[in-house]
Protein backbone atom coordinates (compact mmCIF):
# COMPACT_ATOMS: atom_id res chain seq x y z
CA UNK A 1 0.00 0.00 0.00
CA UNK A 2 1.14 3.28 -0.56
CA UNK A 3 1.84 5.81 2.43
CA UNK A 4 -0.28 8.91 2.24
CA UNK A 5 1.58 12.56 2.21
CA UNK A 6 0.05 12.85 6.10
CA UNK A 7 1.70 9.66 7.04
CA UNK A 8 4.96 10.45 4.91
CA UNK A 9 5.28 14.28 6.39
CA UNK A 10 4.34 12.06 10.11
CA UNK A 11 7.00 9.73 9.66
CA UNK A 12 9.80 11.37 8.21
CA UNK A 13 13.18 11.51 10.19
CA UNK A 14 16.39 13.39 9.41
CA UNK A 15 18.87 10.30 8.99
CA UNK A 16 22.40 9.86 10.40
CA UNK A 17 23.29 6.31 9.83
CA UNK A 18 23.34 4.45 6.42
CA UNK A 19 23.02 1.27 5.21
CA UNK A 20 25.86 0.79 3.34
CA UNK A 21 25.15 -1.99 1.34
CA UNK A 22 22.02 -0.36 -0.16
CA UNK A 23 23.31 1.84 -2.95
CA UNK A 24 20.74 4.56 -4.83
CA UNK A 25 20.26 3.93 -9.08
CA UNK A 26 21.14 6.27 -11.16
CA UNK A 27 17.19 5.89 -12.30
CA UNK A 28 16.44 7.75 -8.48
CA UNK A 29 18.84 9.81 -8.14
CA UNK A 30 17.65 11.24 -11.63
CA UNK A 31 13.67 10.47 -11.09
CA UNK A 32 14.28 12.85 -7.47
CA UNK A 33 15.91 16.15 -9.35
CA UNK A 34 12.71 15.68 -11.65
CA UNK A 35 10.04 15.36 -9.02
CA UNK A 36 12.44 18.14 -6.95
CA UNK A 37 12.37 20.75 -10.50
CA UNK A 38 8.76 20.22 -10.18
CA UNK A 39 8.50 22.54 -7.25
CA UNK A 40 7.04 26.17 -7.20
CA UNK A 41 9.46 29.10 -8.37
CA UNK A 42 8.34 32.92 -8.68
CA UNK A 43 7.79 33.52 -12.38
CA UNK A 44 8.35 29.74 -12.84
CA UNK A 45 12.25 30.73 -12.61
CA UNK A 46 13.42 27.44 -11.62
CA UNK A 47 16.55 28.62 -10.27
CA UNK A 48 18.28 25.89 -8.62
CA UNK A 49 20.96 23.21 -9.93
CA UNK A 50 21.93 20.01 -8.04
CA UNK A 51 25.04 18.75 -7.56
CA UNK A 52 25.01 14.76 -7.17
CA UNK A 53 28.05 13.97 -5.09
CA UNK A 54 28.76 10.30 -5.64
CA UNK A 55 32.25 9.30 -6.14
CA UNK A 56 34.66 8.58 -3.23
CA UNK A 57 36.99 10.99 -3.90
CA UNK A 58 33.69 14.26 -4.21
CA UNK A 59 32.17 12.69 -0.77
CA UNK A 60 35.83 13.84 0.52
CA UNK A 61 35.80 16.97 -0.80
CA UNK A 62 32.48 17.55 0.88
CA UNK A 63 32.93 15.92 3.79
CA UNK A 64 35.95 18.56 4.13
CA UNK A 65 34.04 21.59 3.85
CA UNK A 66 31.19 20.35 6.15
CA UNK A 67 32.95 20.54 8.81
CA UNK A 68 33.62 16.24 8.70
CA UNK A 69 30.04 15.35 9.11
CA UNK A 70 30.06 11.86 8.67
CA UNK A 71 27.26 10.96 6.76
CA UNK A 72 28.22 12.74 3.73
CA UNK A 73 30.78 9.92 3.47
CA UNK A 74 28.40 7.26 4.32
CA UNK A 75 25.27 8.09 2.01
CA UNK A 76 25.26 6.46 -0.67
CA UNK A 77 24.58 9.94 -2.49
CA UNK A 78 24.46 13.43 -1.35
CA UNK A 79 22.86 16.67 -3.21
CA UNK A 80 24.60 20.07 -3.14
CA UNK A 81 21.16 22.05 -3.65
CA UNK A 82 21.99 25.50 -5.25
CA UNK A 83 20.09 28.27 -5.58
CA UNK A 84 21.02 30.77 -8.45
CA UNK A 85 21.22 34.11 -8.30
CA UNK A 86 20.80 36.51 -11.87
CA UNK A 87 17.91 33.81 -12.70
CA UNK A 88 15.60 36.58 -14.55
CA UNK A 89 18.71 36.56 -17.73
CA UNK A 90 18.29 32.56 -17.82
CA UNK A 91 14.12 32.90 -17.56
CA UNK A 92 13.66 32.80 -21.18
CA UNK A 93 15.02 29.06 -21.41
CA UNK A 94 13.12 28.48 -18.25
CA UNK A 95 9.70 29.21 -20.00
CA UNK A 96 10.39 27.79 -23.14
CA UNK A 97 8.77 24.53 -22.15
CA UNK A 98 5.97 26.23 -21.11
CA UNK A 99 5.96 28.13 -23.97
CA UNK A 100 6.34 25.02 -26.48
CA UNK A 101 3.65 23.17 -24.72
CA UNK A 102 1.19 26.12 -25.35
CA UNK A 103 0.18 26.38 -21.92
CA UNK A 104 1.51 30.55 -21.65
CA UNK A 105 1.74 32.73 -24.72
CA UNK A 106 5.15 33.99 -25.83
CA UNK A 107 3.30 37.61 -25.33
CA UNK A 108 3.00 36.30 -21.33
CA UNK A 109 6.45 34.63 -21.48
CA UNK A 110 8.01 38.30 -22.14
CA UNK A 111 6.00 39.95 -19.97
CA UNK A 112 7.49 37.77 -16.70
CA UNK A 113 10.81 38.32 -18.07
CA UNK A 114 10.43 41.87 -18.52
CA UNK A 115 8.92 42.24 -14.89
CA UNK A 116 11.31 39.65 -13.52
CA UNK A 117 14.31 42.02 -15.12
CA UNK A 118 12.81 44.51 -13.37
CA UNK A 119 12.31 43.37 -9.76
CA UNK A 120 15.64 41.59 -9.70
CA UNK A 121 18.05 43.41 -12.05
CA UNK A 122 20.53 45.33 -9.59
CA UNK A 123 18.60 44.01 -6.61
CA UNK A 124 21.47 41.21 -5.21
CA UNK A 125 18.81 40.78 -1.85
CA UNK A 126 16.22 39.74 -3.63
CA UNK A 127 17.94 37.62 -6.08
CA UNK A 128 19.46 36.09 -2.51
CA UNK A 129 16.21 35.40 -1.18
CA UNK A 130 15.09 34.02 -4.39
CA UNK A 131 17.46 31.75 -4.45
CA UNK A 132 17.29 30.56 -0.56
CA UNK A 133 13.19 30.22 -1.44
CA UNK A 134 13.36 28.06 -4.63
CA UNK A 135 16.17 26.08 -3.56
CA UNK A 136 14.83 25.21 -0.22
CA UNK A 137 11.47 24.72 -1.69
CA UNK A 138 13.07 22.35 -4.36
CA UNK A 139 15.11 20.30 -1.57
CA UNK A 140 11.72 19.95 0.73
CA UNK A 141 10.05 18.57 -2.49
CA UNK A 142 13.25 16.23 -2.86
CA UNK A 143 13.23 14.80 0.57
CA UNK A 144 9.46 13.82 0.49
CA UNK A 145 10.01 12.50 -3.09
CA UNK A 146 12.70 10.30 -1.02
CA UNK A 147 9.86 9.00 1.42
CA UNK A 148 7.89 8.06 -0.95
CA UNK A 149 10.11 5.81 -2.51
CA UNK A 150 11.04 4.05 0.42
CA UNK A 151 14.50 5.65 0.62
CA UNK A 152 15.44 8.25 3.54
CA UNK A 153 17.51 11.47 3.61
CA UNK A 154 18.91 14.04 6.06
CA UNK A 155 19.20 18.24 5.26
CA UNK A 156 22.49 19.69 6.40
CA UNK A 157 22.47 23.14 5.95
CA UNK A 158 26.25 22.87 8.55
CA UNK A 159 29.01 23.55 6.00
CA UNK A 160 31.24 26.36 4.85
CA UNK A 161 29.35 28.09 1.92
CA UNK A 162 32.51 29.70 0.69
CA UNK A 163 34.83 26.64 0.76
CA UNK A 164 32.11 24.36 -0.56
CA UNK A 165 31.88 26.89 -3.83
CA UNK A 166 35.79 26.99 -4.21
CA UNK A 167 35.81 22.87 -3.64
CA UNK A 168 33.24 22.50 -6.02
CA UNK A 169 33.68 25.19 -8.62
CA UNK A 170 30.78 27.05 -8.28
CA UNK A 171 30.23 30.30 -10.44
CA UNK A 172 29.35 33.92 -8.25
CA UNK A 173 25.73 33.19 -9.51
CA UNK A 174 25.37 29.47 -7.72
CA UNK A 175 24.65 29.83 -4.13
CA UNK A 176 24.96 26.12 -2.39
CA UNK A 177 21.67 26.36 -0.12
CA UNK A 178 21.49 23.16 1.33
CA UNK A 179 22.80 19.53 1.14
CA UNK A 180 20.55 16.52 1.63
CA UNK A 181 22.08 13.16 2.21
CA UNK A 182 20.02 10.47 0.47
CA UNK A 183 20.38 6.48 0.87
CA UNK A 184 18.31 3.35 3.28
CA UNK A 185 18.33 3.75 7.01
CA UNK A 186 20.93 1.94 8.81
CA UNK A 187 19.94 1.11 12.75
CA UNK A 188 20.81 3.83 15.66
CA UNK A 189 18.70 7.24 13.81
CA UNK A 190 17.00 8.85 16.29
CA UNK A 191 12.86 8.93 15.58
CA UNK A 192 11.23 11.90 14.35
CA UNK A 193 11.77 14.84 17.29
CA UNK A 194 8.10 16.56 18.39
CA UNK A 195 7.67 19.80 17.98
CA UNK A 196 6.10 22.56 19.46
CA UNK A 197 2.36 22.73 19.52
CA UNK A 198 1.15 24.24 16.32
CA UNK A 199 -1.12 26.97 18.04
CA UNK A 200 2.13 28.09 19.58
CA UNK A 201 3.29 29.21 16.38
CA UNK A 202 0.44 30.29 14.33
CA UNK A 203 -1.78 34.01 15.07
CA UNK A 204 -5.48 34.77 13.54
CA UNK A 205 -5.76 38.13 11.45
CA UNK B 1 -7.93 5.70 -2.85
CA UNK B 2 -5.21 8.02 -1.39
CA UNK B 3 -2.79 9.99 -4.22
CA UNK B 4 0.81 8.81 -3.92
CA UNK B 5 3.58 11.90 -3.04
CA UNK B 6 4.32 11.67 -6.92
CA UNK B 7 1.08 12.14 -7.80
CA UNK B 8 0.44 14.80 -5.53
CA UNK B 9 3.58 16.63 -6.71
CA UNK B 10 3.38 16.50 -10.79
CA UNK B 11 -0.64 17.21 -10.53
CA UNK B 12 0.33 20.35 -8.09
CA UNK B 13 -0.78 23.62 -9.79
CA UNK B 14 -0.33 26.84 -8.37
CA UNK B 15 -3.78 28.55 -8.26
CA UNK B 16 -4.77 31.74 -9.12
CA UNK B 17 -8.52 31.24 -9.02
CA UNK B 18 -10.34 29.87 -5.93
CA UNK B 19 -13.79 28.67 -5.54
CA UNK B 20 -15.57 31.37 -3.23
CA UNK B 21 -18.32 29.39 -1.85
CA UNK B 22 -15.92 26.34 -0.30
CA UNK B 23 -14.76 27.49 3.15
CA UNK B 24 -11.94 26.08 4.75
CA UNK B 25 -12.16 24.66 7.90
CA UNK B 26 -10.04 25.64 11.22
CA UNK B 27 -9.26 22.32 11.98
CA UNK B 28 -7.98 21.88 8.01
CA UNK B 29 -5.73 25.47 8.68
CA UNK B 30 -4.25 24.14 12.19
CA UNK B 31 -3.74 20.77 10.46
CA UNK B 32 -1.53 22.69 7.72
CA UNK B 33 0.48 24.44 10.50
CA UNK B 34 0.89 21.56 12.45
CA UNK B 35 2.14 19.25 9.32
CA UNK B 36 4.16 22.17 8.12
CA UNK B 37 6.17 22.08 11.76
CA UNK B 38 7.01 18.45 11.17
CA UNK B 39 9.42 19.62 8.35
CA UNK B 40 13.44 19.73 9.43
CA UNK B 41 15.44 22.79 10.22
CA UNK B 42 18.69 23.27 11.88
CA UNK B 43 18.93 21.89 15.20
CA UNK B 44 15.23 21.58 15.19
CA UNK B 45 15.33 25.38 15.38
CA UNK B 46 11.57 25.79 14.25
CA UNK B 47 12.59 29.20 13.54
CA UNK B 48 9.08 29.60 11.92
CA UNK B 49 5.69 31.56 12.40
CA UNK B 50 2.38 31.15 10.53
CA UNK B 51 -0.10 34.59 10.15
CA UNK B 52 -3.59 32.86 9.44
CA UNK B 53 -5.48 35.58 7.36
CA UNK B 54 -8.90 35.16 6.98
CA UNK B 55 -11.13 38.43 8.37
CA UNK B 56 -12.05 40.59 5.27
CA UNK B 57 -10.35 43.18 6.35
CA UNK B 58 -7.21 41.62 6.72
CA UNK B 59 -7.43 40.17 3.34
CA UNK B 60 -7.53 43.70 2.36
CA UNK B 61 -4.57 45.00 4.33
CA UNK B 62 -2.38 42.03 3.08
CA UNK B 63 -3.54 43.07 -0.78
CA UNK B 64 -2.41 46.44 -0.80
CA UNK B 65 1.33 45.03 0.26
CA UNK B 66 0.94 41.82 -2.26
CA UNK B 67 0.88 44.79 -5.36
CA UNK B 68 -2.96 44.08 -5.82
CA UNK B 69 -2.87 40.54 -6.27
CA UNK B 70 -6.64 39.68 -6.46
CA UNK B 71 -6.49 36.29 -4.81
CA UNK B 72 -5.44 37.18 -2.18
CA UNK B 73 -8.78 38.12 -1.58
CA UNK B 74 -10.78 35.54 -3.03
CA UNK B 75 -8.59 32.75 -1.46
CA UNK B 76 -10.38 31.38 1.99
CA UNK B 77 -7.49 32.13 3.41
CA UNK B 78 -3.22 33.00 2.96
CA UNK B 79 -0.96 31.96 5.46
CA UNK B 80 2.24 34.73 5.58
CA UNK B 81 4.81 31.91 6.71
CA UNK B 82 7.21 34.01 8.43
CA UNK B 83 11.09 33.02 9.36
CA UNK B 84 12.54 33.95 12.67
CA UNK B 85 16.06 35.38 12.81
CA UNK B 86 17.79 35.11 16.57
CA UNK B 87 16.11 31.93 16.53
CA UNK B 88 18.99 30.21 18.65
CA UNK B 89 17.77 32.42 21.67
CA UNK B 90 14.28 30.05 21.80
CA UNK B 91 16.07 26.78 21.28
CA UNK B 92 15.52 25.73 25.05
CA UNK B 93 12.28 26.31 24.01
CA UNK B 94 12.01 24.63 20.27
CA UNK B 95 13.85 21.57 21.80
CA UNK B 96 12.11 20.70 25.38
CA UNK B 97 9.32 18.62 23.45
CA UNK B 98 12.07 16.42 22.41
CA UNK B 99 13.77 16.95 25.91
CA UNK B 100 10.50 15.91 27.61
CA UNK B 101 9.89 12.83 25.31
CA UNK B 102 13.43 11.44 25.85
CA UNK B 103 14.12 11.61 22.56
CA UNK B 104 17.35 13.40 23.25
CA UNK B 105 19.41 13.94 26.39
CA UNK B 106 19.63 17.47 27.89
CA UNK B 107 23.22 17.64 27.67
CA UNK B 108 22.73 17.07 23.52
CA UNK B 109 20.18 19.89 24.02
CA UNK B 110 22.47 21.86 26.10
CA UNK B 111 25.23 21.40 23.38
CA UNK B 112 22.71 22.22 20.45
CA UNK B 113 22.21 25.60 22.13
CA UNK B 114 25.60 26.24 22.60
CA UNK B 115 26.49 25.33 19.24
CA UNK B 116 23.88 27.36 17.47
CA UNK B 117 24.72 30.34 19.78
CA UNK B 118 28.01 29.94 18.92
CA UNK B 119 27.14 29.71 14.54
CA UNK B 120 24.37 32.58 15.10
CA UNK B 121 25.11 35.19 17.66
CA UNK B 122 26.59 38.35 15.29
CA UNK B 123 25.79 36.58 12.20
CA UNK B 124 23.16 38.10 10.78
CA UNK B 125 23.22 36.71 7.02
CA UNK B 126 23.72 33.05 8.69
CA UNK B 127 20.22 33.75 10.36
CA UNK B 128 18.78 35.44 7.54
CA UNK B 129 19.82 32.19 5.76
CA UNK B 130 18.22 30.14 7.96
CA UNK B 131 15.54 31.84 8.39
CA UNK B 132 14.65 31.64 4.53
CA UNK B 133 15.78 27.90 4.26
CA UNK B 134 13.38 26.74 7.60
CA UNK B 135 10.38 28.97 6.36
CA UNK B 136 10.19 27.67 2.61
CA UNK B 137 10.93 23.76 3.84
CA UNK B 138 8.08 24.29 6.15
CA UNK B 139 5.95 25.85 3.44
CA UNK B 140 6.63 23.65 0.80
CA UNK B 141 5.51 21.22 3.43
CA UNK B 142 2.20 22.90 3.69
CA UNK B 143 1.76 22.99 0.13
CA UNK B 144 1.60 19.09 -0.21
CA UNK B 145 -0.13 18.92 2.67
CA UNK B 146 -2.71 20.75 1.15
CA UNK B 147 -2.58 18.99 -2.08
CA UNK B 148 -2.89 15.89 0.34
CA UNK B 149 -6.17 17.35 1.71
CA UNK B 150 -7.81 17.69 -1.45
CA UNK B 151 -6.54 21.67 -1.54
CA UNK B 152 -4.89 23.71 -3.52
CA UNK B 153 -2.26 26.41 -2.75
CA UNK B 154 -0.90 29.26 -4.65
CA UNK B 155 2.62 30.41 -3.62
CA UNK B 156 4.10 34.00 -3.61
CA UNK B 157 6.91 35.95 -3.42
CA UNK B 158 5.88 38.84 -4.93
CA UNK B 159 5.29 41.34 -1.71
CA UNK B 160 6.59 44.48 -0.23
CA UNK B 161 8.65 42.96 3.04
CA UNK B 162 8.69 46.10 4.09
CA UNK B 163 5.18 47.16 3.77
CA UNK B 164 4.11 43.94 4.79
CA UNK B 165 5.76 43.96 7.92
CA UNK B 166 4.53 47.51 9.04
CA UNK B 167 1.22 46.35 7.98
CA UNK B 168 0.80 43.54 10.34
CA UNK B 169 3.38 44.13 12.84
CA UNK B 170 6.01 42.16 12.68
CA UNK B 171 8.90 42.70 14.93
CA UNK B 172 12.66 43.06 13.41
CA UNK B 173 13.24 39.57 14.22
CA UNK B 174 10.17 38.35 12.09
CA UNK B 175 10.81 38.03 8.17
CA UNK B 176 8.10 37.45 5.88
CA UNK B 177 9.16 34.41 3.24
CA UNK B 178 6.39 33.32 1.52
CA UNK B 179 2.40 34.16 1.14
CA UNK B 180 0.22 31.15 0.69
CA UNK B 181 -2.89 31.01 -0.74
CA UNK B 182 -5.34 28.38 0.09
CA UNK B 183 -8.55 26.97 -0.58
CA UNK B 184 -10.56 24.51 -3.06
CA UNK B 185 -9.59 25.40 -6.78
CA UNK B 186 -12.34 27.52 -9.69
CA UNK B 187 -12.48 26.69 -13.37
CA UNK B 188 -9.66 28.77 -15.13
CA UNK B 189 -6.74 27.47 -13.56
CA UNK B 190 -3.03 27.14 -16.00
CA UNK B 191 -2.22 23.42 -15.75
CA UNK B 192 0.86 22.74 -14.52
CA UNK B 193 3.61 24.34 -16.85
CA UNK B 194 6.74 21.80 -17.37
CA UNK B 195 10.04 22.33 -16.55
CA UNK B 196 13.18 22.27 -17.77
CA UNK B 197 14.63 18.76 -18.37
CA UNK B 198 16.43 17.73 -15.33
CA UNK B 199 19.66 16.56 -17.07
CA UNK B 200 19.87 20.30 -17.83
CA UNK B 201 20.00 21.18 -14.12
CA UNK B 202 22.21 18.53 -12.79
CA UNK B 203 25.29 17.55 -12.34
CA UNK B 204 27.42 14.37 -11.10
CA UNK B 205 30.87 14.21 -9.50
Amino acid sequence: MESTIRTLIESRVSLNYYDPDRPVSEAQIKELVRLATLAPSAYNLQNWKFIVVQSAEAKQRLKTVAYGQQKVETAPVTFIVCGLLEAHRQLPLALRPAVDAGIIAPSVSDAWVAAAARSHDGNPVLQRDEAFRSASLAAMTLILAAEGMGLGSGSMSGFDPLALSGAFGLSEAEVPVMLITVGYPAAGNWPQKPRRPAQDVMQYV
